[in-house]
């Protein structure tokens, strides 16, 4: 009885670890979209975190340093769509149903993310001060809020 | 007694599940450079892939295609150095402690995947056939090749 509990209890931790772990061996077309569009978004928030510190006075306005990254994520902007393939809501992922039910929508927010992000960094190419930008990042941040409220799990 | 089977064991699967999803919380400083260089390097793959199947004569040459992948990897190569940030080797990584103990070879091997990235791009502007791009995809691949045999663990 008690080799039978620690047998189990092994299994069930066994299962938790390979539950979390899946997706640790060779990867199929659904789970690659995922972690493509994932990474893409993780480097759009690294890149955006240091606007919005500087935007929010957090740390020192760095011209050259905003339109930097004002660039790669404008850049970064045109990339994530393409993962949204067919059948791709699979694993852990926060994409919701929504997005493939409403796809001319989702493309159209992500169209209007790849816009404003543009003028964004053309904006930061010229700017000296942070006021002149805090406009247009608005506009950025609100992009990226209209389509994570509609189509991104919390 | 038969409760406290159940509890221990329940908390050995908790804790296997919580181990296994560390950083599912507010990541670390480090934790999000590992995601960041990690997302980065998930999305110059993603945009690699089609390049090298048209090389390989797997997939048809699409002129437009090639030219786009080969723009996006220039401009992806230009991210992930920033991400190698001191003690950042941690959690599920492949980076070896040996990028920062010669982080001055890491970086000029990074510097040559942005040169090499930049000149296909550049190339495949203008290209019509795959052939004239093999010698040059080769460099890159090549430049891949050399930090990753020295600084990636399988």
């Amino acid at each position: 009885m008690k080799r039978n509990t620690v047998l189990s209890c092994t299994a069930a931790v066994l299962f938790a670890v390979t539950a979390a772990a899946q997706g640790a061996g060779k990867p199929t077309p659904a789970q690659r979209a995922v972690g493509y569009r994932q990474g893409v978004m993780t480097a759009v928030g690294w890149n955006f975190g240091p606007m919005a510190g500087m935007v929010k006075g957090e740390i020192p306005f760095d011209a050259k340093a905003f339109a930097l990254r004002a660039e790669r994520v404008a850049f970064l902007s045109t990339l994530p769509l393409e993962g949204f393939i067919p059948d791709s809501r699979v694993g852990k992922t926060d994409a919701k149903q929504e997005i493939w039910d409403n796809m001319d929508d989702f493309k159209s927010k992500m169209e209007t993310f790849q816009t404003e992000a543009a003028k964004l960094a053309e904006a930061a190419k010229t700017a000296s001060a942070v006021d002149a930008l805090k406009p247009q990042f608005g506009k950025v941040g609100q992009a990226c809020k209209d389509c994570h409220e509609k189509y991104k799990a919390d």
